[in-house]
């Protein structure tokens, strides 16, 4: 299946699991054995999940031989916040609506 | 599958139709024939996205019998919005760079 970058993006995020890689690699740079040392999962499962975020351009690869350092690469997720700004009036509305009707319930 | 809710709600994301019937329904209730207008989809193709949107709860549906007008439920884009939060110092950190950059090679 060929998917639009927005969708590749929201697809490769909709597992735990790849969410979690993401934040460890949010504190840095990571090889897949440390990856994969927090998951009861093996190595071949947690590269899996590294070619679907790779795929997303959601991380990217060193290239060295032996230690292939896994890097977040965040411009994706930028995007899909770019993509929910059109929706925060939404949210925010009705935020300011349970306030005011917790204000008035409260007099 | 079971998902849960924020992979629920990322993988009901991941697809530009359901997309862009979230984009509709910001400007308002919608009913199923109006929201299947603009795509060039069976009305039972568009019921098929709608009841994977409902189950994100991405929507809401009116029980009238006749016309059960389809309307945008923010919540999930909210939680979607504040598990990216974490991130934006990374986007933002790479246009900063990329900014001082520009700034270098030009002068």
């Amino acid at each position: 299946m060929h998917l639009d970058p927005l969708s590749t993006t929201l697809a490769a995020l909709a597992d735990p699991t790849r969410r979690a890689i993401l934040a460890k690699l949010s504190d840095g740079e990571r090889s897949v054995t440390e990856l994969a040392a927090p998951f009861a999962m093996s190595l071949p499962a947690v590269s899996k999940h590294l070619k679907v975020l790779e795929k997303a351009k959601l991380i990217e690869r060193g290239r060295q031989a032996q230690w292939r350092p896994c890097k977040l690469a965040p411009e994706p997720l930028k995007d899909v916040s770019s993509w929910l700004d059109q929706y925060r009036r939404h949210w925010e509305e009705r935020l300011d609506r349970l306030e005011q009707y917790l204000k008035d319930i409260q007099q």
